[in-house]
């Protein structure tokens, strides 16, 4: 391109009253090579194509991206006018021909391009990452929505389960592995390489998943810890200084920590796999494990409490509502036993009782649960980290994954919404003078 | 079951007038298995459901196949009345929600069967096995067809070439990959495990693409010779005894064996990327290579020249028509060299000329072409063995593949409909005294 | 060097009566690179020295070679003046410094040498080929056993069973390694790559011995059948059409073949650390498995049957001397069930009262027995090959490896001569009316 | 045993004078175990008492060792009597007999004992580990150097260079190997992983040796900066926070920290290997590396000169003696660049000059010129770390590799005790007025 043509292209953007940046134009550039890739009639520079595209796409800025998934948004989606058609010749005639012009042209472009862009190496890691750039722009712009929904779909049927590979991490694994485990544990923070070395002793076990398009890149992972007992309280398990103890010894397996590693894979779902694979293989090499369960966080209940708390007309007795709004309001450096059991209580109730749209309102109660594990034990003091305090005042729970009844659990839980618990847990929820939700489970599921 | 209550069912069975086999029986059951799978609202039993539905498939015979693809073709369609509500809706206003809602009851939820069969160990593939049976029943069932689209999408997105793993195979490759290839071998057969041995050696080399879910499962190979000069003949090649060359000093890199291993990926292509990226590797290894070109077959010449020898009215000339006539009637063991040479111009022409839907009519030529290669050369006596006698008079050709006009080649080829060729074969084609074909190449690809 | 001087060189020769070949002139620099390499206070240029030598010894011929051998055996032996001096200086007084030089002065130089030599690449597979070379000129000049002692010495502490890794062999092992097994295979031919895998499938294994330096060459490998009992017939257990069984459900593993893949390592045992490795393994795998035994040869049973026939001063009877004397002589087809019966008995006698040397006469029955197994049972017509019969009239033995036992089998074996057998074979060989051998074992043991 | 066999034991052994300690009596145990183990006329159960010695000897406590070693050098030593006569033997008749026999009665027993103590698992880790512990005996018992003169033998034989594998280090290599890099590392002590990542950028290298019987066990390590000149400071090297520099643009390999890691292999030399095959392979990969050289330490710098400071007989001048001895008996923050330029050529001096029974006194420079470096620079105010001002004045220096010349300068150095430096070294040495060391290098080497 000659200085001259690109000042005269200069002009023309300035008379059209818009200079676009240069990343704007290279995003402008990749949806034209985008268009060829997939318009293309052979395959023949299919994967030159892909390569170019991603090194486009891989130069573009937060403008550039943005504008790149508008493009997609618009130019790639399908017609409505030939959807129609098709919809009315299906409609006519479900034959086979017109069953597949009607997919043809329902199936949005993007998805060939997403498949397209694939086909280059590093094709998969630039998706994943394209998806999570995606993510956070879809709150500002709900209309990229459509785009998300096809990544979403592919990269669904991309990290099936029949795909990935469980890897078991020992300190025998690459420290570019162990270093990502660092990095993204989400539950219980690592400190470093000498933590992690204390939880991948013998009488701990860490699992996760891997995609063999992404090299080294762990999927999920589980932090598993040997026990005598089902345990209450989660420092003993991260103490970096405990005994080793002898796994063939062990009753119980504690699943004390699991972490989505990649954001670029938001919603699709890989951890009731892990659990339950993990569970399955532990109990064969291990016959002498008898139970499987989790030390799990209630990350919503302060948030939960601080809510009902402030809503008398739920509350069929007022004197503990108060007691307990007082106690919020002045916080003392340990809660006396009576706060410590209605505290407990409370959360029972919290974790059996209060739905939304059809599942049990905390996030991890709804993973568990939905897995199909019984909610067995709430604990005091079972987290007392600074984190532990703020979102469930030290608080924390025992799922029990049981291998044969977790099918019948997860119905329950899905059609009668009905949550499986000890009657420990029961006892404590039916305790609490509250009443019901205002949406009941049904009618939430209803509306799902 | 009691044996009064099968005796009942039996009874109902004649009343009804059907009597179902076992494996017809054992279809059905799948089926419902599969539509608990799909209809979970949660996953948590969706592996154990998945390895049951692989057992039950694996049970059954042929009929009990057949009546399962009927199945999924009838009861796991799009609703014709959802599929045309949905498009009224998304024509009327394309929204995120409205392109969602299409999205889904357009799919047909044989791919989330599919999907959820993919979960279990194996489950891949049993798919692809899945495939070739249904391939099988296709031409007797062409409803099934519907089936096919669904699974053909599914693996064209699942083995995609960014999911592929490229592995050069050596005489260090474990005997159960190498038996494969003898099995597998489709061009020039291997005579077992001594003449493969010859095959891999250092002046020889053969790469195939595995999918991780598949192990120990070429996909494709493809064989190729390291020579001095451009080959004309494959008998040398093939040779057991022949001297073992040194790699560093060969001038050409000849592609003259590629054979897809599995029946149930048919339609799903993988050659053009396989040879594109071996003759990229080679050369980056090996820079003393000059040129990268195929010895390949002409499978459909016979069979054209038989035709077009009794259709006078595309003869420009009659004689030599009434000369290969004869000559074609009364087998000669050697044919005159006059007649090599027509019958190497009536190659060119087929090569170059004859077009089917937008395609050259040879199978090879129309892979090859369309990769972009060049039609360089037309070789006498070339393959002398039964088969090439009987498929091309011995004749074979060489394809060069110039990485660098691969593009511009295979543009000409789809969007011109002119296959690049070098003088000497542009003059064969030339010489032939007969018209154009019937269907001009534009015309095919219109109707395409 | 100018072709003046190599005139002179040759006059030179010519006069002193010898003209030395290219060859011997090669093994002449390469002694003189060995001395350098030895000589070298420092280490810095030992590894391209021992590259050099490596090199040189590579391009002898039988000539140079032989040649070479002279000059290690010559110029590289201890000093007799040194090493009396020194033994009488350790005499007078025994202190670690007198031990050192003594140490230093008795180990012949070549030790250094080998030692040197085997620090360049492909040193090891050089130094084990040239002790085969070696062994095939000791007996033409058996002044050479003094390199062939530091040789096997050094190898012999190399190829140290801690030093070796035991694979299994299977269908996924390299074709290379797969190869080279049927190559070496010493017992029971294996008639290519199909006779091969059925001898890989789930009811057979196989195990070899590798050393990390020797990449993809087996030291010795083992073939073991899973049956349902003792074997009494190698035909079926060969087989290549024999249905494939069960190994969970077999009661005895068989080892019918074992080969010593390096005659370069030649005297150097692994065979006793194989067996009872993969004994163990298998009895830890499988605990179906109650027996572990062989179904072996008897090498020298005919040899020895000629002999002792012609020696009637050893029979007590000679009426069954002059009837085998004759069957011998005139051989049928099959003989009667008293012959049977009689060559089973002088079977077991062979087996059980030959001694030579303090070890049974039978090279494979003095290998196990040295090993701790019981001789448990002689079959007739257990392997009607040609060369089954050519070697013991078609019987073979099984003998029993019951571990708990081996330790005090071997100890009767070594310190009292006795060989433990079955009952049977014991009642067998009482039966034949023949003498003790010239030799008693105790004699013998004492001469050893 | 019961109580009163105890007791009994007891009196037994209060009435000779000696009452053993259970770890004593261990030791004993373990020497009979050895001695049948050497006495096996066969080998049958050679794995079994190879193992039982193993544990057996893993109970034993510092005494218990003792005891033991004792009893190698004791008990397993050769008789004087045999070996006086077989050398007399061989010195009437260097036959190949006599030579054995020589050999097999000069051999001490205890070789035999540590190669079959090898064949047992983990054997060659339990040996390597019991030479450190002979080598922490060894002051307090000099006696027990004839153990250690066997063990050092057996170990270099076994750690032949043949037998060892280069392997590069990444942050792919497994956790439990980078970690002991972080122990091990004796130059440029490791903060931890992320120290250690930033020294595996792709600007460095790391490589070990290793052994196939020593899984997971470094032998020695050498670390790699790339840089663009031959660096005169060491911290910019160790700095975390550099950026990471592009290899293909380096001029120069800088070995910057050589670690020995097996103590239990004292003396073995590795390093000269490594080091060689290292720039070998370095040059190949990065053909723009034009200088390979270390940047090293003078660890006996200071010790040296604080020595001579006070030996005024070997100054030719005594006002820099005075000069010297006042500066550092008052240490002040930084030299004034006259002290500095002294210092330097008193280091110069140091390295060149200061011969030990013909070796430069120096350890890393005797290292380094032994494998036939070239003295390039010496640096000052190299390693300000207060371990190299101790030691050294925070002085370094520069050898240079060039593959070319190692030979010539090893043999300069080695033969002709001439140390090959610039000509910028040669003048700093000359420069500084003392006299010769009281040992020339040619009389120190006579008398090695």
């Amino acid at each position: 391109m000659s200085v001259l043509d690109r000042l005269m292209g200069s002009l023309d953007s300035v008379k059209s009253g818009i200079v676009k940046s240069r990343s704007v134009r290279r995003a402008d550039r990749l949806a034209q090579v985008l268009r060829t890739l997939i318009s293309e009639k052979g395959e023949a520079t299919g994967a030159a194509l892909a390569r170019r595209s991603l090194l486009l796409y891989g130069g573009l800025d937060e403008e550039g991206r943005r504008h790149f998934f508008e493009l997609l948004a618009r130019d790639f989606s399908p017609d409505p006018d030939a959807v129609l058609a098709a919809a009315q010749s299906y409609h006519r005639d479900p034959s086979p021909s017109n069953l597949s012009r009607l997919q043809r042209v329902t199936e949005p472009p993007r998805q060939e391009v997403f498949r397209r862009m694939n086909m280059a190496p590093g094709g998969t890691a630039t998706l994943v990452g394209l998806r999570l750039a995606l993510l956070n722009e879809l709150k500002a712009s709900p209309l990229l929505e459509v785009v998300d929904q096809d990544l979403r779909h592919l990269l669904g049927s991309w990290f099936n389960r029949g795909f990935l590979e469980l890897r078991r991490i020992d300190w025998r694994t690459p420290a570019a592995i162990l270093e990502k485990l660092i990095t993204y544990e989400a539950v219980h923070e690592i400190q470093g390489f000498p933590d992690l070395k204390r939880r991948l002793e013998r009488d701990r076990r860490c699992f996760a998943f891997f995609h063999p398009a992404l090299q080294d890149e762990p999927l999920i992972f589980v932090e598993v810890a040997f026990t005598n007992e089902l345990p209450s309280e989660v420092a003993p398990i991260l103490s970096m200084d405990s005994a080793v103890g002898d796994p063939k010894r062990a009753k119980c397996a504690v699943f004390y920590s699991i972490t989505s590693c990649q954001e670029g894979l938001k919603g699709i779902s890989f951890g009731n796999f892990l659990i339950k694979q993990v569970a399955a293989d532990l109990h064969a090499e291990l016959p002498n494990l008898r139970t499987f369960a989790t030390l799990s966080p209630i990350p919503g209940l302060r948030r939960w409490v601080e809510k009902i708390v402030d809503q008398p007309q739920r509350w069929l007795d007022q004197a503990p509502r108060i007691a307990l709004k007082n106690w919020l309001a002045n916080p003392v450096a340990a809660p006396e036993p009576g706060t410590q059991l209605f505290l407990a209580s409370l959360a029972a109730r919290y974790l059996t009782r209060e739905w939304d749209h059809g599942h049990i309102l905390d996030p991890v109660a709804r993973f568990h649960l939905g897995n199909g594990s019984r909610l067995e034990r709430i604990n005091w003091g079972a987290d007392k980290s600074p984190k532990g305090i703020k979102q469930s005042f030290g608080l924390m729970v025992n799922y029990v994954y049981d291998l044969d009844d977790v099918e019948r659990n997860h119905e329950d839980y899905v059609n009668k919404h009905h949550v499986v618990c000890s009657s420990a847990v029961e006892r404590q929820a039916a305790s609490v003078p509250i009443g019901a939700a205002e949406q009941t489970p049904a009618a939430a599921s209803s509306a799902a």
